[in-house]
């Protein structure tokens, strides 16, 4: 291991989470006037104007200040930030009526879209554990514990396993194709899994343990292509491999156009099966499983990204491809890059293989160079493969802090171990 | 159709429950000194002297004399039964620590085994929504549904679907083969769907409904074999099929003897595979469901039971046997004859096959000649393939009124739309 490379990633990483990142979200993001978070900034950091506040973004920012105070930064300006966070999403999201949460309210709070997305519990539950963890705010605790319950009651499909993902404010299920009602899919119940495991390590509890194995036993044996090991992005309920197709009601319908018949069927997400193999690490920690029995899995979905994912000479992480061949979707994401970052780190950590560091040492580069807008303080959100600026906004609807902040934390925090 | 039988029938069945089976339930079973039910009694129908109650026989009761009451029964007096028992219930058996009911108590109330067993709640589940229509008393609703949340939280497996079935006190899973930790079975999965279904009629409850499609759909998928279409008795928590063995803590000890490697592979029951087949019906029709889909597996149930179940020449049917061959344990249970006798009208019903009508006769007079104490006023729990008597007691920790009466009950309304 080359020690001066490490201490000048680390250094980079560094630089960029205290004196740009973090700097930007201490400025950027909070609702003065009505609490909750404002997630809209053009590529000046500006606000765009546009208000409307999604489950998604709301959890996903109080997950990152927490988290961001958990590890040691804002002197106490973090978790005030979460904290006023919680009280917007429990004064104005929760559905006393049915139960969960609404999928997107207004500024003020007034619910706009009253749907129940799991996607959005799942993020809840990891959130809200997140803020007890940070805090010692019960109500943390507590509201991830209702986030289940409804989940629980509500969305878990008994019959094939896993849970209903698109559903009416009553939990009723959706209407079928791109409303999502009759899928399931690796993103979510890979959500799921990181969220069980917060909501385990913030309560002790049994039964939390015991839905995180459970999801894991499903990721590893329904969602990950049986030969390959590869991710598979969507089933039917019963866990028949399908096409990945878009769904309505959500961000992505924006950022891709082979919208007929979906994409092909042999095609996985590099960025999903990097972020999966070290969320499930960290689970496989927290849970204290032995790692050997799936050390085989993880090693292929770190090699499959190494070998068709990166793009060895311009830099970076394709977006998606077969499961035995060269990238397809050769655009670049922001929070491929960010969850390729941790994953190459903690494949090195694991598996003592130098390939490893040098796949972190490309994506770092990249990430450094050509997704971060230093002067602003956050990342570019998509550039195509000759890495051109595709979209160049700051914060979005489905873009904040969680992948950007959470990558820089962990990062660093590998980084660290490494050297050590 | 042959009127006149069935008149005969008729006469028998409501003789029997109005003049003996009813009168004994009217006079034994309320404990007078604590409430809930003392349910040992001998073959004068004289208590034993064992006061223990189990959840099983409590909600079973509660059951009983709430769906007398439904069916015009009583004029109050078994409803008054019935909410003494709800209240003992309410008072002693729900673990405020742990949520859930315990597994067995003293007579007076204090908590014996504080296990957690899923058969047990579905009991709980059925009777306190059964008694929420008797009476209108909202508790039966509030707790059924209590109860469900328990289960759904806390004992559903959403990897494999489904329900773990034997739990601690704190419902982690009790240890593996005979405590029955790392089974599953056609048993309690179909009490299940029978409870799920009465949950739904009692509330209307979408999510109830829900939960009712997808153990149908689990049974009908996983559970009976899938070419015989008859029931497997146990499975791996995955759903691989199992040789039954018997369990620790529930009763069936006490009635098998081939304990060592369990019952061949190639095995099944009559009585649940004609039981489910009826339930099934009922399911169906609470459910709107289309029963042409199922028209087939209900017929086999039923050909499988008149072929191989029914002691054509002594009377009755058997206990147990393979999928395609002749009975092999051969000795007759109260609670088989009980399920059949319903079963074998309701195919009438669905096939108007007068096949059905014979299987009835058969075991209808079975019962009245060699089954029912008349002089007491209920069932033998257990005679031999030459209708020689083996236990002789009238009602136990595992055998009260909950087969004897609805059968009774369920018989007379079936043979009324018969001749009508």
């Amino acid at each position: 291991m080359d020690r001066e490379r490490c201490e000048l990633w680390l250094d980079e990483v560094q630089n960029h989470l205290r004196g740009e990142l973090l700097p930007f979200w201490l400025t950027h993001g909070e609702d003065k006037k009505y609490g909750g978070f404002l997630t809209y900034f053009d590529k000046d950091g500006n606000p765009t104007g546009e208000t409307q506040k999604t489950l998604i973004c709301q959890t996903r920012m109080i997950y990152s200040y927490s988290s961001a105070h958990r590890a040691g930064f804002g002197e106490g300006d973090f978790l005030k930030l979460a904290r006023q966070g919680v009280d917007f999403l429990l004064d104005n999201f929760w559905d006393p009526d049915h139960f969960g949460w609404f999928w997107i309210c207004e500024r003020d709070g007034a619910p706009v879209d009253r749907s129940k997305l799991t996607y959005g519990h799942s993020f809840a539950i990891y959130a809200l554990s997140e803020y007890a963890m940070a805090s010692g705010d019960q109500r943390g605790i507590q509201w991830a514990m209702e986030t289940y319950k409804a989940l629980q009651n509500l969305a878990a499909d008994n019959c094939h396993g896993g849970y209903y993902e698109f559903l009416e404010q009553d939990w009723t299920c959706k209407p079928p194709g791109v409303y999502g009602g009759d899928r399931k899919s690796f993103d979510v119940h890979m959500h799921l899994m990181e969220a069980f495991t917060n909501l385990y390590e913030a309560t002790g509890l049994h039964i939390c343990e015991r839905r995180t194995q459970e999801i894991v036993e499903l990721i590893m044996g329904r969602i990950l292509h049986p030969e390959h090991r590869t991710g598979v992005a969507q089933f039917a309920l019963d866990w028949t491999p399908l096409r990945a197709i878009l769904f309505k009601n959500v961000w992505g319908a924006d950022r891709d156009v082979e919208q007929d018949e979906g994409r092909p069927m042999n095609n996985t997400s590099f960025g999903h099966n990097v972020e999966f193999a070290w969320l499930f690490k960290h689970t496989a920690d927290i849970l204290d499983l032995d790692l050997e029995a799936y050390e085989d899995t993880l090693r292929t979905l770190y090699d499959h990204c190494c070998e068709y994912g990166i793009d060895w000479e311009r830099g970076g992480v394709y977006c998606e491809g077969p499961h035995d061949g060269p990238a397809r979707e050769r655009n670049k994401e922001f929070w491929q890059q960010a969850e390729t970052l941790i994953g190459m780190l903690d494949a090195y950590l694991v598996f003592e293989d130098e390939r490893y560091l040098d796949a972190y040492e490309n994506v770092h580069r990249f990430v450094m160079d050509h997704v971060i807008n230093h002067k602003v303080g956050e990342w570019l959100p998509l550039l195509d493969e000759n890495n051109k600026v595709i979209w160049d906004y700051m914060a979005h609807a489905w873009k904040i802090n969680y992948h950007t902040v959470r990558s820089m934390i962990q990062c660093e925090r590998r980084l660290l171990k490494i050297l050590k």
